[in-house]
């Protein structure tokens, strides 16, 4: 870490790689203070260097496990990496996250490891704002890799990944309803499709049906997803994995994928901030606005329906 | 039917019951039409009288024989029924959903019973909102009840039904991805959840699992979410299933939570209809504007972040 003095600013101190300041960039944004907006502003031309890959898959399958034992298996490249969950927003399923969360502990010590949660509760519309906002300041921070997990098995989900440049769908033997998903195109098909707990006797069956579903959609040419078999509990073919997701990037790389997929990804996230921040601000003026409650008293009276009463509301607001 | 000439307008022809009308105006909804929406505001004051039942649910569990089988029962209790289904976005999927609308097929040629598929693709963002336009013209044509089905497993899917008076959540044994999301909270609780193909050999597993985590978010005095089992190809269970509907519809109705639901579910689709048309006019105003592909440029070239771009955006709009 260069030598940065405590008292600098904190986009200085961000940049040095002070994890310190990388978790108070963190609450900043999380929070929606705006000095967090701010900083991510005056650091933006340091980013772009670190991968960002991001999980998705069904809550069970055993991702905060794999996704430690992948961190293991990139610091022996002494690459440095940072980890975002994105938990789910159902109060009692604390304890079971905190449960996974333990299988990422062995790495608490390890300086070149920074692991954060963040909750979906309260962030309306625009957690995968903010997800990507975090990722900047990880990136930032100088990491190599940043990994942004979520925890679904809807399009929602994977939209909040949407930002990653490698996409991996994590499942289990058991796994119907996401396959069915994948199967029915209700679920867009990842980069990697990694099949963890492979020591159960389903296991086969599994790959078959997920091999046969990606048959189906598999171009010429394109990028050949790849279905590995994980045993992350014992870090088995978790070295597979570090793999697959240096070759995935090695061939967006030259393909060209990868800066378009990123063009693509930052234009319509600035589309997705910039909506976000006109629904807030309709929101907070309507809570205010007497006439707006009595226009959607009007509409649960059946007096004016609600196409109308939301022209009457854009137009009061535009007005105000 | 009352008789109504051929040549009324299309409001009073709908409000006859005439089958035709009512799939024009869902026609008109559906291609986004100003008439479509002239439509509902006219005919608004005549709804609120049909039971809205929402089914969701991972693919592949039959909702659609489900569905078929629960059309047939209603139609004993002579009440007219609309069924619309909204289908997945994914091109490689219609001839698996075409051969699941074959399961609807014996009700075609019954005229109390209306069926209508919506594809989801294109309506960015309104889908949610086509749904219910499209729920409040079978109320007005004065359809008893009105069935939507979507397909999916995640957050996103449940918004669709979120306007129903009944929430339904169909699996199947095998569904081990929806149930995860159920204990872990990723998936809110349905009113009713139905355990389709129960002569498989693993649905007393399935139901016991379901229930261990109902038993986890029941509050005494609150509706008692029941699990049903059904062979829907074979119509059994499907009787059990209409009756609950009706339990539920009761329950409701006397605790005046369907008031409340009702209001709040308005509530909520006049800001979701006011925000799509913010977005779709930024989003056609941006595509235009010359001075938006370069901002977009430059947060490609790291020289602006999102976030500021998307302040920038909407100044720039609020000036145009």
């Amino acid at each position: 870490m260069p030598d940065v003095a405590k008292d600098a600013p904190l986009a200085e101190r961000l940049i040095a790689g002070d994890k310190r300041a990388l978790a108070r960039a963190i609450t900043l944004i999380e929070s929606d203070d705006p000095a967090g907006w701010e900083l991510v502003r005056e650091v933006y031309p340091r980013t772009g260097k670190a991968r960002i890959i991001g999980f998705t898959g069904p809550p069970g399958v055993g991702k905060s496990t794999l996704i430690g034992a992948l961190v293991g298996e990139v610091r022996k490249a002494d690459r440095e990496v940072a980890v975002l969950s994105i938990d789910p927003s159902s109060p009692f399923t604390r304890g079971a996250l905190l449960g996974d969360r333990i299988r990422l502990s062995e790495h608490f010590l390890d300086p070149g490891v920074f692991i954060r949660s963040m909750a979906s509760r309260g962030a309306l519309g625009g957690l995968s704002e903010a997800a990507l906002q975090v990722a900047l300041v990880m990136d930032a921070a100088g990491k190599d890799d940043v990994l942004i997990e979520t925890v679904g098995v809807g399009q929602a989900e994977i939209d909040i990944v949407d930002h990653a440049d490698t996409i991996i769908l994590a499942l289990m033997p058991g796994s119907g309803d996401s396959i069915q998903a994948l199967k029915a195109g209700v679920m867009e098909i990842p980069d990697i499709i990694v099949v963890n707990k492979a020591d159960h006797p389903m296991t086969d069956t599994m790959v078959r049906e997920v091999r046969s579903v990606l048959a189906l959609s598999h171009e010429p040419g394109n990028w050949k997803v790849p279905i590995l078999r994980t045993e992350a509990v014992r870090g088995e073919g978790v070295d597979a994995l570090a793999e697959k997701i240096g070759e995935h990037r090695a061939f967006i790389e030259e393909a060209g994928t990868l800066a378009e997929r990123r063009a693509r990804n930052l234009r319509s996230e600035v589309v997705g901030i910039a909506t976000s921040r006109m629904r807030r601000r309709l929101e907070a003026w309507a809570a205010e606005d007497a006439g707006t409650a009595e226009l959607l008293e009007r509409v649960v009276r059946r007096e004016v329906d609600p196409a109308t009463a939301a022209g009457q509301l854009l137009e009061r607001h535009s007005d105000a």
